[in-house]
């Protein structure tokens, strides 16, 4: 078990073991309660059962995006009410980046305000959803619209429930750990490159070194004021193209809208005169051997656009972005002119085809 | 114009001047939207008008408690994303209670938070709301059940606005400022015996030393944990005389219902060993003095007492008080039987019989 002591709160990676009971004791808690959706309700539960030696009460909603709105959120205080949780009860959140927004917003909007808990369970909110305090819902169709950032009691990021995850599951959360390399960490991206096989691969040193690139980053600037921007690389444009996807009949999971956004956003700072070629080139090749290609149309280019202006890291209109200068190295408040944006889809869809 | 300098924040106290402006204009907003209600829309909007030197876009909800909701949330939000407004944009939130709870729960969680500056234009509001952050909307029937807390930018207390209220509003909110004297300030309980011609009364003076208090207790025990319990001084009562009454056809104000709950809460310091009798009769007195008699029956006492046991600062089903052991000194985590509750309730009511 490694433990990485953020300023808030403590990350515990690897197996859970009995700090998860120690924690829960400590608190003292008048109630707790397990949000699940169906997916860990089955998959997940069970193993975690043998590890809680309290009485808790299970909360569960549909799994997937689609529930991750205020509906949901209603449906969870009411229950929270009816369980009689008041202001020192704990919530724990056991799934992937829905429940563990929209748990922990519930939690944090609770009577101001109750602990909560997270257990990621999805290689993607293990690295990216479980520091950071980030907490929220879609609203009207724009994803994580509503939101505050509170942190959790404590996380707990265990890879054995990574063994549950279909493989295009452990693709889309690979997309934010290989964004950590790029960003922050020259080193971690050339020891990446020998990764090939999931099923093989070590989790732990991967997730430990991903989980400590992003506490770095987000201690610096907890607010997102500036430096934490460097997260976003490739999300400005991966979430407007899987905002389009989810309504075609080919949806992207997100870290596969990231990876495509990676290389958009690789080419775009090339194009900006700051990433080699070079290193634009291991990049796409990279995405390309890992991740299937995504084919859609330039006719698709106007609709894509629309989504990425209405980023909410968006200022009086202008379009967001954070370029890389070189492989481990970000730069955060980056504009472009469309036509380069629409180019640099292009450059995607041409390097993959 | 008198300045409160909070930790985070400074509340300017007096006829608004040129401070708002100035602090609009130093924010750089992208947007900046003022959230009304009818109510303020007619009577508070012209007036503050004059003092904005910049655009902005008018948001209405309708008036009173019932629209302390998670739709009039919704509301607010949908109109605030149509309006266009991004994380860098302004909420000025102008009204009572409920506008300002609303307003500034809408603002800290839209895009996970952006500024917020209060006007409250109620006394109830000037002297309750605008120090400590609390924001919120009932949920459930339970009041301020969901809700964060997070400072304002700044709060605008102008007591020009307290001549636009009805009597009613003004006894209501001047239930808060004799608590807190109650709870903390001896000096200012004797002042306010001299109180008897509400319009002829110098608020000035009287919203800084409230305000004082409050500032005090909240300054140390931002979340609640302890200390800032003694605001809660006659709530316990209040706030479920409060909730009976809205469902009669004689609905109680806040401020008034507080009143009841501070004669009967300190019925009960008395009853505990703490507050002298002759202290608990002038206490009695000038409620009497100052506010028409509320009459309920004894067998409303299960249903106003079941209300008391959803209260949010209970721990584990039982229900919390704070006692004043002398006028000025509070005592938080009190507890007592709830045939003593019922007998605080009997005693109101022969009191003001």
């Amino acid at each position: 078990m490694t433990i990485l002591n953020l300023k808030e709160y403590n990350i515990y990676i690897g197996p859970i073991g009995t700090e998860l009971s120690r924690i829960i004791e400590a608190g003292n808690y008048s109630h707790v309660s397990l949000l699940v959706d169906e997916n860990t309700h089955r998959h997940c539960l069970p193993f975690l059962t043998k590890k809680i030696n309290v009485d808790y009460s299970v909360i569960e909603i549909g799994a997937g995006e689609l529930h991750k709105n205020l509906e949901s959120c209603r449906a969870i205080w009411t229950r929270m009410m009816q369980l009689g949780m008041d202001r020192h009860a704990l919530l724990i959140n056991l799934g992937g980046g829905v429940i563990g927004d929209m748990g922990g917003f519930c939690a944090a909007t609770f009577l101001r305000g109750i602990d909560f808990i997270q257990i990621p369970t999805t290689l993607l909110s293990q690295v990216d959803a479980s520091v950071g305090g980030k907490l929220g819902i879609d609203f009207n169709s724009i994803k994580n619209s509503i939101g505050v950032f509170r942190n959790p009691k404590a996380v707990f990021v265990d890879p054995t429930f990574l063994t549950t995850l279909p493989e295009g599951e452990i693709r889309s959360g690979f997309a934010e750990v290989f964004k950590h390399a790029l960003i922050a960490d020259a080193g971690l991206w050339n020891d990446l490159q020998a990764v090939g096989d999931w099923s093989s691969l070590d989790w732990l040193p991967v997730l430990e070194r991903s989980l400590r690139i992003k506490q770095q980053v987000v201690e610096k600037d907890p607010f997102e004021k500036g430096l934490r921007k460097a997260l976003n690389f490739g999300h400005t444009i991966g979430h407007a193209v899987e905002s389009f996807s989810l309504k075609t009949d080919r949806p992207l999971l997100h870290g596969e809208a990231v990876a495509i956004g990676i290389v958009c956003e690789s080419w775009l700072s090339n194009c900006a005169g700051t990433l080699p070629l070079a290193e634009l080139e291991k990049i796409t090749a990279f995405v390309r051997r890992l991740y299937p290609p995504y084919i859609f149309a330039e006719t698709n280019f106007a609709e894509i656009l629309s989504y990425m202006k209405k980023d909410k890291k968006n200022r009086g209109g202008v379009i967001n972005f954070t370029f890389i200068r070189t492989i481990g190295q970000a730069e955060v408040n980056q504009t472009c002119e469309e036509k380069w944006i629409e180019e640099s889809m292009r450059y995607y869809l041409t390097s993959m085809g």
